[in-house]
């Protein structure tokens, strides 16, 4: 309770945090990558100026959209949200790491679906007991979900059982792409009148930026995204090595876990709120986006500027974790209920998934 | 509403259309047939006239279905349904076209679950706003289809798999198929007491046709479909190679719509008038008849008379695709609202299955 | 009703049924064991004694745990509820029929979940009409046992698909254990405190035997299993070859049935007397227990004193099977009400999917 009460002050120090850090980490990973430091630890520092930067574009979409209503804001951070990993994709797709991307692609809606969820259950389950999640909008969701992953998931098992279709990678997957992005704009004035529950929460407080500085910070830490995701990109490769860990493995956990650091973290802090309705619908909306926006878009770009060639064939082992995922996520939604137990349970689950591809 | 008010007349005067356009749909297929027309054009013909043939069928059994209650109406409906889908079957499979029968009693599954159910829900939605399908009834049909269909497909994942099963293709599927149809016997009392819902649209119209009459026009039709049906099985293949169309995509969309129409147009058509909860369980009892019904009995058929040997295991495209449908058509029923956006979500994912066997 | 009145007189001679015919059956599994007699009879008579030895070892913990609360109950009838069935399975492990073992754990849940399931819906629906299991309980239980089972078959997924850390079987399958039993332990506060719909069942009955006699008989009842499992284990593979019965569906099916078949007994006894939440929460706990504890306990059992190399990679067929079943098991208990239509469509997907595994 405290903790709203005093919010604008503390969120206005927190843009400080952000600001300032969010700087600090840009200039030390500038100074990484231009001073060839250690892989290691180039790639630490980039991925964390990462995350400050998309929690900087975050908040400026935020003052923006309060000017606009909640669904445009909604709207809005749906196209902004993505953009460090969309940067970090691309960089990976000229640097010819496609297994990465594919992996990193998979990984963030695994990490959404079963890492973050069950944090935001055994959170909310432990402090706040058991959580009710029955609401028409959380089930729709749900529904959206499962569909539309379903449906990103088609080449991958065309492929893999040697249909016909298979042998034809590239324009299938172009337009299973053209169809998936279409979706989305039909989306779109869904979205925008949704968001009803996504506004109570941050309807308090009144916008502190001017609109010409939310603008503009918008604008460099955009900019900024890109050079230091170039950088992120440039340091993983050696870091990998250096580690011994696997491009499917870098890509599905670290990747993923890295370009969705904040919505994940405002996802577990919502739940640790008691929030818990508001929490599923922040967590299950993402892998909808990666499946109707960020990977489509990702095939689109690479074909158009021939980068290396990325398409939406997943290997098996990438398709069947992401179908049971959205499978079990949506089955939990129609549940109804939380508990912290269903929670370890998801942890457990990403765990033993994420071992599963330890071995490169 | 108006529409109701004057279901009289108009119902009589669309018999009118049934009779007439059927009665020359089959005069002009018989010429085409006999006339060795251009093959397109004789497969165009032939698909309208058992379309044609399909609705009458359906009318001469509302009327005499009206005298023996809803339950025993239903029943009928459910047996000779099929019938027009169960004579090309059978012809396509005296024609050694064994591929498109496989792909076309997928494809009936799919084009319920996907195709209709997104239209109806699309309808539905963009005329009636998000609409309610939480009924008992429309849950309990799910299950049943969920089951059935599993079921049915448990053969084809053994040879997939390649379980020892798998290499007693005929033998397992004739077990299997004496099962389901075992369970569809067992049902019959289950469905003659549970049709309250589709009662309650007919009820109002009194039969209008004399027994005699009803009678007479059903023998006349299903006679008619099944000559009509041999000459669309017959344009069926040169028709294909004439628009370089795969056996699969053939069976799995031309005849799996064309076998389907009515049935198709009255969910979109219920959907349209609001009726969404009777449109749902209309549509998801089309692919528990095809499961327990028409696809074990044109596997015992095909061994008893010798055709081309049918046995259920599909192609594992196939099989993937139907299993993932029944599973989002069970999670949307269990969701208990459906949007237009969901419908639209339906269509696409219809629309990536498709193209997927576009590629034969 | 009546059943109830006059429970603890028939309880009571219900207990000198159990011991008194446990007694003698472990007395003719010993003559037939060291007497050498007909492989197919010592089979049999070894099977009905593990039963009764089962039922005993219930009945004592149950007269124990009256002291302790339901909750304790619960968790000391998870522990030792399996212990015949653990039996069997290490004494299997010795004698090397690892197929058997990995074919028995799977069939166990799948006996439970379609078969059992099946029966109690079918029973439960018969005698008292459409059943409710709408109870936030039930579905709790149900994702449970969904995420459970889910966990433990990655290991199959990864080895089925050949992705790199199936060629890592042992390692990956001890860590999943070590996952599996760690959730386990997490889980037991959480049923400490869950069993109030168990409690209702047994709280008119005081405890009947002295703490000292439940004891004794828990001791001896646990040792002789001992011995009879490893008589049922020798007899096992003569008995089948004598059959001509795979070693699969022999652990499939008879295993799995014979190990299970106390709590599949009291599953559809408890929905023939109308019970039927309680029914399904009994039903479907004994797949989680299986996931949790039975499978990773012998893994890391067979690993450590060097038995036959059990792992967690089971074979394709049953590994679908397995995920299907757990599915459909979801979907049922989500739907809230179970028919004897629905019970009788299980019972037929079971017959089919072990008819699959007839050919050896």
């Amino acid at each position: 309770m405290s903790s709203t009460e005093t919010s604008q002050q503390t969120f206005i120090r927190s843009d400080l945090v952000v600001l300032g850090g969010g700087g600090a980490l840009c200039v030390l990973a500038a100074l990484a990558h231009y001073g060839s430091w250690n892989s290691v630890l180039t790639f630490v520092v980039a991925a964390a100026a990462v995350c400050m930067l998309a929690t900087l574009v975050g908040r400026s979409v935020e003052q923006l959209g309060d000017r606009f209503g909640p669904g445009a804001t909604g709207v809005l951070q749906s196209a902004l949200g993505n953009l460090p990993e969309l940067f970090i994709c691309i960089f990976a797709l000229k640097a010819g790491l496609v297994e990465v991307v594919r992996a990193a692609l998979v990984g963030s809606i695994l990490a959404n679906l079963l890492l973050v969820l069950g944090l935001a259950f055994l959170v909310g389950g432990l402090k706040h007991g058991t959580q009710q999640l029955g609401s028409e909008r959380a089930r729709t969701i749900s529904v959206l979900m499962l569909l539309s992953v379903t449906a990103m998931a088609i080449p991958s098992i065309a492929h893999e059982v040697h249909s016909p279709a298979g042998a034809h990678e590239v324009p299938f997957s172009v337009i299973v792409s053209v169809i998936l992005l279409a979706l989305f704009a039909l989306s779109l004035p869904f979205s925008l009148r949704r968001e009803p529950g996504a506004a109570q929460v941050v309807e308090n407080e009144p916008p502190r930026w001017p609109v010409w500085l939310a603008i503009t910070l918008l604008a460099v830490a955009g900019a900024l995204a890109g050079f230091v995701s170039d950088w992120f990109v440039n340091a993983l490769e050696p870091a990998m090595d250096k580690l011994d860990i696997s491009p499917v493995f870098a890509g599905l956990v670290i990747v993923a876990i890295a370009g969705n650091a904040v919505e994940n973290v405002v996802g577990v802090q919502l739940a640790a709120r008691g929030q818990s309705e508001y929490a599923f619908s922040v967590i299950l909306n993402s892998p909808i986006q990666i499946a109707l926006v960020l990977a489509p878009a990702l095939v689109l770009i690479s074909q158009v500027f021939g980068l290396a060639s990325l398409t939406l064939v997943f290997g098996p082992m990438l398709v069947v974790a992401l179908l049971l995922s959205v499978i079990l996520a949506a089955a939990i939604a129609q549940d109804g209920e939380s508990t912290w137990l269903e929670g370890a349970t998801l942890i457990a689950l990403y765990a033993i998934i994420a071992t599963s591809f330890w071995w490169g």
